[in-house]
C-alpha cells in the first residue's frame, strides 16, 4: 500500500489530502498561510505539514509515492514558480526545496490546471472525453483538458480565461492593466464591484428569493445577476469557438451558490456561440474547494484509467 | 514505392497532388468545380480524376498507401459531410461512395484542418510543437495542432476562429446570423465590405505604397488595415488566452499579399494578450494554396517524424 500527498497552496490556507494508490482520499486537512510571511519558507513549511503526517500515520518514505502540489503562478518545468506574486513567491523552486526534506517525486502545476484535472478524473467531468474548467474565485482562472490530458501551452498560460476580453466598453481597468476582461465580472470581486458592494452570496441569494428581496439589493442583484451571465456565457462562446470541449465546468468560491450561478448563463451562451456547440453543457463543480487536492494527487497517481467510468 | 493522393476540395477548384510515402509533392493539378452541379457527383469525380492519373502513370491500386481528403463543412467519424452548402454536399458519404471506386484507406477532414496540419508538417509550422493556423479566404476558418494532432473538438468544430465575436458594436449580421464575428472584418470578403468595394489585394497593395496612392483608395486602405489588423490581433489573442499556440500561422487567400498583411496585426497583438504569451509569432503561410493537399495526405503518411525538422 503506497499514499499520495495532493496539496493546493493558496492566498488563505495550504489545504491537504492523503490519498491510496487507487485515488480514494483517505483524510483532508488544511494550514493557514500569511502570504507576507511565505515565499521561500513555503517549501520547508509543506514539507513540514507532510512530515508530521507521515510521523503520526507511520508511513515511512518508502511508502509514499509521491507529493503532488498545485499553486498559483506559472511552474516551469523545473519546479519553479514564477509570478506567484499574491503569495511572494515569484522565482521559487519550491520542487527543489521541498526534495531537501522529502527524497520522492514531486511534481507541480498551477493551481488552476490542478483543479481542472482532479474535476475531469474525479469530478464533474467523468462522463466527457473533454473539458474546460473555469474556475470563479478572487480571480478567475481555468484549464482545458482535451485528448486526456492538461492542455498548458506553449508558455504555459493556456487556459488564462480571467484576461479574455469580453467587453469593449470597459472603462476600469482590469488588475493586468487592460480593459473588459472575463475576470472584471465573473471573480467574487467583480460580483462585488459590479452589484456596488454586495458580495457572491447575496447576489446568488437573492436571485433564489427574488420576490421576497427588498432593494436596494433587488435592483443590484437582478442588474449584476444579467451582466456576470452575459460575461461568463460569452467566455463560454470564445472557449467553444477556439476548443469546443465536451462541457464546461465552473468551480471556485463563486460556485458554491449552487445551479443559480451557471442558470442565466446557460441560456445566453445557446445564443452567442457557433451552433455546432450549442449543446454543450455548463456544469457546476463536485468537487469544489476539494478538486484542488485531487488534481494534485493525480499529478503522480495514474488515475485516470481507474476512475474516468461513466 | 507508394503513393498518396491528397485532395482539397474547394468552392472553385478540386486540388490533387501526388505525393511519395515521404511526403514529397511529385506532381499537382487542378479541376473545376461547378458547385451547383456536384453534391452526389463530387465523389465520382473525385475518384475518377484520381483513376485517370493512376492509368496514366501507370499507378497500381495496390500502389496507392491512401487517398486524403480535405472538404468544406463537418466530416463526422464515418465520413459523411454536414453542413458543406456552399457546394450542395449536405450529408454525404463522401468516403463511402469513393469506396466504391478506390478500394483503398480513404480518409477525411475539414479543409481548414487539412490546410492547418499540411502547414504544421511541411511548412510555416515545422519548427514549432504547437501552431493556431487561421485562413483567410472567402471566409475565415482554422485548425489548432496541440500535442503533435489536430484538436478537433467534441462537436467537431474547435477552431471555428471566423466565428469568434471580436466587436461588440457591429450592427450588420455575420452569414451565420449573429454580430461581430472575426470574419466580418478578416475575410476577403470582410475586407471588400469595409473598404466600401476595394479587394484586398488593393487594400494590401496601397497600404505598401500608401505615399504614392491617391483618393478614395488612400483613405480606405488606411481605414480598413487598420480595423482588419486591430480585429486579427484581437482574435489572436483570444485565441491564445484559450490554448497558448507557440506560434500563429496565417494562410487562406487574403494572405497572399504578403507580410503586409500580419506587420500591424503584430503589433497589436502583444497589447491584446495575456502578457505571458506576448512573444508568440504571426507569420505567413508558407505552402499558400499547397496547404490543403499537403495536409490531406498527410491523413494517410505518417510524415510528422520525418519532415519535422528545425
Amino acid at each position: 500500500m503506497k499514499y499520495i500527498y495532493g496539496i493546493d497552496i493558496g492566498g488563505t490556507f495550504v489545504k491537504l489530502g492523503r490519498f491510496d494508490e487507487t485515488g480514494t482520499l483517505l483524510e483532508k486537512w488544511q494550514l493557514p498561510v500569511d502570504a507576507s510571511k511565505y515565499a521561500e519558507r513555503m517549501a520547508p513549511y509543506v514539507a513540514g505539514a507532510v512530515l508530521v503526517d507521515m510521523e503520526r500515520m507511520g508511513i515511512s518514505e518508502g511508502e509514499v509515492a509521491g507529493i503532488g502540489i498545485g499553486c498559483p503562478g506559472t511552474i516551469d518545468e523545473k519546479g519553479v514558480i514564477h509570478g506567484a506574486e499574491n503569495l511572494q513567491m515569484d522565482q521559487i523552486s519550491m520542487t527543489g526545496s521541498m526534495r531537501r526534506f522529502l527524497p520522492m517525486e514531486i511534481r507541480m502545476e498551477n493551481d488552476a490546471n490542478c483543479a481542472a484535472l482532479g474535476e475531469y478524473i474525479f469530478g464533474e467531468g467523468k462522463a466527457y472525453d473533454s473539458m474546460a474548467f473555469l474556475t470563479l474565485g478572487t480571480g478567475v482562472g481555468g484549464g482545458i483538458i482535451a485528448s486526456g490530458s492538461l492542455l498548458t501551452g506553449a508558455h504555459r498560460c493556456a487556459a488564462e480565461f480571467g484576461h479574455m476580453q469580453v467587453d469593449e466598453a470597459e472603462s476600469t481597468p482590469c488588475s493586468c492593466g487592460r480593459y473588459g476582461c472575463l475576470e472584471q465580472y465573473c471573480s467574487a470581486r467583480g460580483i462585488t464591484r459590479m452589484s456596488g458592494g454586495f458580495s457572491p452570496v447575496e447576489i446568488f441569494t437573492a436571485m433564489q428569493y427574488i420576490d421576497e428581496t427588498t432593494e436596494p439589493l433587488k435592483s443590484a442583484a437582478l442588474r449584476t445577476y444579467e451582466r456576470f451571465s452575459e460575461k461568463l456565457a460569452k467566455g463560454c462562446a470564445l472557449i467553444a469557438d477556439v476548443a469546443d470541449p465536451a462541457v464546461f465546468v465552473i468551480g471556485g468560491g463563486v460556485s458554491n451558490a449552487g445551479d443559480v450561478v451557471v442558470k442565466r448563463a446557460r441560456e445566453l451562451y445557446r445564443t452567442f456561440v457557433y451552433p455546432g456547440a450549442k449543446n454543450t453543457e455548463i456544469r457546476i463543480s463536485k468537487l469544489k474547494n476539494d478538486a484542488g487536492i485531487y488534481g494534485a494527487a493525480a499529478l503522480i497517481g495514474h488515475f485516470s484509467e481507474k476512475n474516468r467510468k461513466v
